[in-house]
């Protein structure tokens, strides 16, 4: 018979255990984080009624979208991001769930994009948000949120870039670019790509500026010193627009309520350069940055908009939250050397030497898992020296041996795998002696994230 | 502008906090059972090449399949369970990641299924297995592992019932139908379901069995006793046959080491009428059942194959391993009231009341999340009464209440929203009365699974 080649779809990949590891980590951490803050989990289908996620999204999205008629004729696809589901979800639950509702949502999500530019067809996505108040409150504890994940995660040098739309409105309004202010934020937005000179080409370009209008949309970009300066240069610069004015004060707000939380001030800084493309935000907004990997672009990114689900209900549905780039995430821990190399979840390798002692092996395992550790226990009973290999090929840096003379003895053999170091531990006394052999051996080559 | 009606489509869902607070909980349990073992998690995507799909599956997943186009004209499926996926990623990585290989495994799957039957179209699957070896340690080591699984999710009442494919093989050589075994097993498989009288005509009908083989087939699982009693049934039942006494060989060895190990003999039952109707079993078998829901179903089932991949390598692949229907368990655990009604995975919920007070309730409540807890602070200073209701619909137990008289006696008000009851404690001498003064509260109405 001939087979059928095995290989996965352009653009998806499997996760073998060591990528796999350090993602469940990484949402094991983020889970954490927003349990911590009250959010709760939710979940929505991977597929939708194809209207559903065509209501809103941009051309680009719809283009990306994997549809499809299912068996019943109905036209349906694939979500391309969580938060059109989560604007349908609570569209359909608002009244039962209440609001302010504090939600996260871990999933994948399809597009159909061009895989040449290094981006996967199917991949993660990790929000929360909460719906449904308009308090600033809300906006300080997702900068909370988004400063406790990325330290969570292992990191200490971050900046989470922080504006405000109504800053950018008020600015804009003051420049006469209010009613193209669509045009300006997104040319705004490349800044860090692109540069300053074709922002500015394309400020003329497409959002109609003149050259006094640009040069005064740059200097906005161009603001410098701690936040406290920033806010008093940003002050005169939107006088006369109520909504610039509410905007510099909720800044101001949401910088000394962080700052009096424990944020450190270089971690949360105001950037008026930062606008994000999309549409829907209103209020503040948030990118955040790795210190050591200036290039990776933004690993965490949100903010607050006015109606989450227009297209869905007459109710008004405020929000504010953010979205943790995974994917991105885990490309630059590996980066920096982050991600253990290690391929088992389990501390301890226990050599299956003797065939006649399988029951002694099993009750050894049963008795360590009792106390908490990770055991592999060989299967079959090999070679020593093959089992071993195996055993430091996952990553083991600890195999327990025993044979007939051990168990007669009342040993067992605690080996180290890096140096091939024995010494022989006593259970005469029960697991204890063993268990604390087992910690002062090396630790495992999984790192554990803090 | 007219919405468009926020739905799912037929037979998907979503999950609310509360029933994903349980989802999330029995993941994690299983989760935590499979890495104590060794095993390793991977991830597969949930589109496939359609071939890959359809060639093992029977007529009926086929049918089920969600099919389509994808934009460059590929044909594609979503996977309908993690097992063809399985056998597609081990003959593409076995070579990278060695045998035995152990990985577990938990995502959704999609099958167009009747609804009608109460099936979802969506559903989660929670796999587990150990490939690449057929050493009789690795079946012990599956029974141990849905023992401690089913014991870890809060079950002391549960029965897996086990058998053996080979000792099925050698009676039916024994009783002249090895030829028809395929039509026997799949008869014999609905005993539980639709009774023996019907079984008897199927097994004349499907397997064309004589009156007397019938009845020799049905006597076998009538076999009754303790395990032991049993397997002295059947050793005379499989006299002759090379695989029956190899097959009672192994059972033996299995219930013996696992009881050596910990399991409870009424936990790890021997059943000959336990066929299960794939073809692919080759060896030792699984069901799991619940002593309280006797008409739930198996909740975790399994077993032995010899070869998991032939569609896609000619290498020899053989396996063992189970799957934790978690759909259905969740519905039996919600059945028994093993399942929290409480929507908030937090436990300490901060009311807030005085306005000029933000950065005194964002650092109180950081200060009880860097000592462990979950805690939630309600972003509006609304009136008390109505962030207290809105606590108790979440199923919070405790409130901390503090205004201007508190905050400058140094004390915050510690609430029980069942009974309403208050005490003052002083946060004079730092959080630690605070946090034994929670510790002292009831427990949040999430009820942890051991």
């Amino acid at each position: 018979m001939s087979t059928i080649e095995p290989r996965t779809l352009k653009g998806f990949r499997d996760y073998l255990p060591t990528a796999m590891l350090a993602r469940e980590q990484l949402i094991d951490t983020a889970r954490r984080v927003y349990r911590s803050y009250g959010f709760a989990p939710i979940d929505t289908p991977a597929l939708e009624y194809l209207e559903i996620l065509t209501g809103k999204g941009s051309d680009e999205t719809d283009k990306q979208l994997y549809r499809f008629q299912d068996h019943g004729g109905r036209d349906v696809g694939l979500r391309f991001d969580l938060t059109v589901p989560l604007a349908r979800f609570m569209a359909q639950h608002s009244a039962a769930l209440g609001v302010p509702f504090k939600r996260y949502h871990i999933g994948p999500v399809w597009r159909g994009e061009n895989t040449q530019r290094g981006r996967y067809r199917e991949f993660m996505q990790c929000d929360f948000d909460t719906i449904g108040t308009l308090a600033p409150a809300a906006d300080v504890e997702t900068a909370l949120v988004i400063h406790d994940l990325i330290q969570a995660l292992g990191f200490s040098r971050f900046q989470i870039r922080v504006n405000n739309r109504m800053v950018l409105n008020g600015l804009l309004d003051r420049l006469g670019l209010s009613d193209r202010s669509s045009a300006v934020l997104r040319s705004l937005d490349k800044l860090a790509k692109i540069g300053r000179d074709r922002v500015a080409e394309e400020l003329a370009q497409f959002a109609g500026a003149n050259p006094d209008q640009i040069r005064d949309v740059l200097r906005l970009t161009e603001l410098t010193g701690d936040n406290s300066a920033i806010l008093r240069q940003l002050e005169p610069l939107v006088a006369g627009s109520e909504t610039g004015q509410a905007g510099v004060a909720r800044l101001d707000q949401l910088l000394a309520a962080a700052a009096a939380a424990g944020v450190p001030d270089n971690r949360l800084r105001l950037d008026v350069s930062i606008a994000r493309g999309l549409d829907y935000y209103t209020g503040v907004i948030f990118e955040t940055f790795l210190d050591d990997l200036p290039t990776l672009g933004s690993v965490c990114s949100g903010g607050r908009y006015d109606n989450l689900a227009a297209l869905f209900t007459k109710e008004l549905l405020p929000g504010v939250g953010a979205s943790l780039g995974l994917d991105r995430l885990l490309a630059g821990m590996e980066e920096l050397k982050m991600v253990a190399s290690a391929s088992t979840p389990a501390t301890v390798f226990i050599a299956f030497f003797d065939p006649q002692r399988l029951v002694d092996y099993l009750r050894l395992a049963a008795n360590l898992r009792a106390a908490g550790l990770g055991v592999e226990l060989y299967p079959d009973p090999k070679k020593l020296g093959a089992q071993l290999k195996y055993a430091a090929r996952r990553g083991f840096q600890t195999a327990l041996v025993a044979g007939e003379n051990e168990f007669a003895a009342g040993i067992v053999q605690v080996k180290d795998l890096a140096t091939g170091h024995s010494r022989d531990v006593s259970l005469a006394a029960g697991i204890q002696p063993l268990l604390d052999a087992l910690r002062d051996s090396p630790p495992p080559r999984v790192r554990p994230l803090p």
